[in-house]
């Protein structure tokens, strides 16, 4: 079976930087595995498309270098297999806030005997390789999301559990669910502390930390202490905030005071 | 964040005249928006298409005037918050029986503290604005629909659930759940009956009330009654009847006995 | 090979009465099939969508009764050739001003000797049976449009094409070519009565005659006066027409003005 | 209403041979429906398309002669309604592994009284006839897959399921539950031996039993054994074994040699 | 009818910045339209789709507040027609190299008696408005594309073109056609030279000068040179050079390195 | 620039051999080209698809190891050049009937000075590195068929066109062109001469001779008398083949049988 470059990278301790795509196109898909990314993230929950584009997407990261990943758009085992039926190399499950919940995602993932995953491969047999039943288990990754009081709460229950490889934070989520408002940079203090919370907990347990991270400053500052996985922005946020420079130079202003604005104008897509 | 015109009408005391639109073609939905109706609901339940299309249309309804809503195709948060997230100004949940799940489907459509929607607002940022997350909560509709014996007798306490914005009726399903053949005008008495005390217990519970209407007649009779939320047929009944009419006349007949003839042959479409 | 229903209309004497399809909805070419035309036309040339999606509408209403036609956008022998293959039974094609254009077109739809069409009958082959290749160019129905001053000056030369079957009138581009407006009803005297003599011209010549009909009554007066195959209004008009009636009545208003303002306001899909 | 010929098939003791559809092609769905098979399954679970696009394929096998059937995702009562609406006159059903999902999954395919589907079904009263709703229930074909351990051991129960018409097995994932690799050929004892218990206690309860077998010889024996409803291989198993013989063939190599290799290589593909 | 913006700008001497759509996501359309261009252009020649998903494109431009453009992919009268009736505000014509393709081409954008366009403005209608047959011919923007030896050699013919609102250079192309490498920054001197050659003498003859620019301060320079529109790279080389910038710093390195590496890895995104 | 391993294939002196697509599966796409051929051809004149749909398809053979081939619906230089831009490392031109035809189908493949193509590769630079400029015209195949009578008489005059890399025969048209009836197998008596002489006027000009082969046999005979890149049916006739032999044995009779009534069924899927 085809190896996941992502599991050797954080098996061998390095932080694999993740793009994130939430628009349909699967051109886009393509040039972003062919950017320099380690993977790319096809995002179901807050993505602009279904689960039967995420497929083509997932094939169109498959025809360049990076690793093809999906974020499922809830604890649904029929999408989830499905996306691993179409060749994802890892799923990152949002809304994960107790131990009974990471236990049914990690089953969705895994065949049996270790989950309740259902056969028929279809084009992860053409990614992976004819042998992939009998490395599906061992190669594919799965992140579940912490973003919420009581994900917090649970957080060494969830870090136990069998087969999960990791946690992925959700900060927007969590500062809402921490009472403050979404989409603000520098992130909170308590955001921050639980962030920093979360990579220690993960450490302890022998599972990885990744996060969604709105700057590739704060990325940086996410891997130095202790991230593996992190995606600094979404396609959308990349795209528009760069937009917003090039339009600002061409009509003679500065593109620095518009990378700000363009940061302030769009809180939503700059982080979750 | 930009106003939802059908809850200021609603607030005024108005009556919104709603597009349902169960076909899959972006032209005919920016069409309909186009026409004069006040919203145009994207049915996901009983129309030909699924969430990724969905999105595509509440794009086409937003490019006219008309507020762009959404009927998800049952009570699943993550369908409901790809419908926000996609721009839809309001939902309208099916098969609501009892106050736990209009409580569940009221928590899929706002924000902590006041339910648990995810944050990460894709294109609804683009159609709210850049303050979308402030307000949000108090823009979007939430409609839960009454269509079975149970509904009906949890009425009182589905309409007391905080943030519900109103009650919807089916007329079809609620004839089958009362033991009558659906499809059929006019409603029986049974169904007007229940109809009719629908209003009255959400005009009590200052909750608004909205009802699928097959035709505009009747349309018109609900509104008097106090509905202010009616959707006068489909897309595919209102064509459907239209061209029975021309093709009658062309041929040399009677358009007003195709049109009673097209009702009588097209039950399904004709109302839900 | 299966039989084309709208030829052998046409051969007995009757008029036939086709839908017109500008919309990119599968679901509605399937509801229009059923909807008592004799044909639907999915309309290329000013249709909201592509040849690859016409495959698919064309495919929609041969899951109905009716004769599956297309227009395509101009006269472009791959084009015309690849929806002859995806099954259409018969093609309009527009702006034929001459019968050098006439005869191209007619070699595009016939195979060798006859013409030039090439040989693949990809689901042509389905929809006909497998001795399509026999019988397709008597079974395939082509139309040449007549709506320019040059088309008029060229009429009988073009009438005289070998393997054209009937020539199909758009009114609104020939008033505009007459130097009128379009999108009037009723026709000027001067589209009416190049209407008339196309239809005593293609009696003459032993072709069938055709033509868009902006509504019911105007297509109804058409049969009258010899056109056999006419269109009254395309989805968009019917449905827009029905809907602001319907809107209207639902409002406490009067449907048949709505029906007039509707005309109105909608010149460019009330023919063409 | 348009009658079911499986299920006519099925009473009158005869043997259904389908195809089984994993690629989103509404060509290639229409090409399987003339092929031959008595139906076409539309496979939501391990399909690479969605419940948009299976609406679209279920379009395509009705143009054509053969049934339209579709296996849902999951127990998912809102996408085998909407399956239902988009025509499929048969739902299968995976995993159900106990008496309660039997009854379940009933429910979702049924009316009221019987059971709790909505009403509004869209295309299925183009393909089924304007009576759709007083015949749908006695039309539409109920499938639950018995593919584990707990559906084996609850096998009688679910048999008794009222409104139930037959199981199918799916002999990977009973492989995999029953502790074997999946995807190999001849199947296990324990699995052969499971399939034949299913069949008998099938037949004893008056429900008819159906299986996916991964090639025709298989299919051919599971008939001679009682099983009436046989999928010999999906359409890319069939494709792509057929594939590689034709490739040896024009390699100068043998055919025969590349039609072994091609099943070893393709365990996923051969058989779910 | 609505106005043209980018038009009206023009008019008033003021330049207009330009997106430029290579993917085929209706969301980043929208995303493009409110990222403060004045105008986003569907690119149909060297994007990755077709005219049936530039239709969608041009909707889901239009939902915001830039003005809707198209590039057709070649002089194709039907294609233009059809993206004008798609609702495009102007079109931008690839290869234009002598008087009588720009005749050509303006006659396939303005309605007799300017030119030849069929009238059926479907979405145009609902975009433009009810008038929109009375103004179109002086609403839609005509460019010529001059980007080859011959287009030189005939600017002035190409000029004089009536109807043709301005000539629009694609530097690569020309460069290609002047016998050098293109991608390549900054442009060569005869490019250089040719362009401001371009600038003089369309507004010698009352014409606007537009262009591609690779990058921002280009777009500046070509502004401040009499360009009075510009697009400043397209979506693919605007996100491919940010998020080379961002992984860069996400690693640890520098930014500004890394968006010069883009910029020599990607010459046939970075401009044309 | 990634190579073309085709080109590599045939200048070693070895046969290709080639899928060829009328199915529009992204799905299908890769699975054919993980299935053993060494290229895939995307067909745009008899498949099911358009040209975006193509491009889709092109992306799902890149990401396995066929190298991704297109024919186009015509000699049209857009379409031509946005398929080169969407990766195509070779494009089959239909109808190529003279000398001049065979310059302008190259000119619409190659770069200034050679051609006339523009330059803008968007997926072409992905997939085929950022040197594509440099070695393009050294890289994509261009192929021009000989499928009539005329192009027959051209031979000598086509095949010296320089640029031009080889002639592909479409058996079906050339017996069509030549007064038979297509789609029969043994190919006739003129067929195969005039095949034998386009393969030695093809090797006496230093080009490759390829063909569409109805099935396997008649692909090997082809090799072994020269031809060096040759199509052994397409994925519908292929898989339509193998069905009706699974059909017939899971029915109990004869899988032999059934595949030459197949191939009588059929003509047209069975060759061209």
């Amino acid at each position: 079976m085809r190896r996941n470059d992502v599991r050797d990278m954080l098996a061998r301790g390095e932080a694999a930087v993740v793009a994130w795509m939430s628009t349909d196109s699967p051109y886009l898909a393509e040039v972003l595995s062919y950017c320099g990314y380690d993977a790319v993230t096809v995002d179901l929950q807050h993505g602009m498309f279904d689960v039967g584009r995420a497929i083509q997407l997932l094939q169109a990261v498959s025809s360049g270098p990076a690793v093809p990943l999906a974020r499922c758009s809830g604890l649904d085992p029929a999408q989830i297999g499905k996306l691993l039926d179409g060749g994802a190399y890892g799923i990152i499950c949002p809304g994960v806030d107790t131990a009974e919940q990471a236990a049914a995602f990690v089953r969705a993932c895994r065949y049996p005997p270790r989950g309740a995953r259902s056969f028929g491969p279809s084009r992860g047999l053409l990614y992976g390789g004819s042998d992939y039943v009998d490395h599906a288990d061992d190669t594919v990754l799965t992140w579940a999301m912490i973003e919420s009081k009581d994900g917090l709460a649970n957080l060494d229950a969830i870090l136990a559990t069998p087969g999960l490889d990791g946690v992925f934070v959700g900060p927007n989520d969590l500062a809402l669910s921490l009472g403050e408002r979404p989409g603000t940079l520098p992130l909170s203090e308590k955001v921050t502390a639980a962030m920093s919370e979360i990579a220690t907990a993960a450490r302890a347990a022998e599972r990885w930390a990744g996060a969604f991270a709105p700057d590739a400053d704060l990325a940086r500052r996410l891997i130095d202490s202790g991230y593996q996985f992190v995606a600094p922005g979404n396609d959308v946020s990349v795209l528009r905030q760069a937009a917003a420079q090039r339009i600002a130079v061409a009509r003679g202003g500065s593109g620095a005071a518009a990378k700000d604005s363009a940061v302030r104008d769009l809180p939503g897509s700059s982080g979750y």
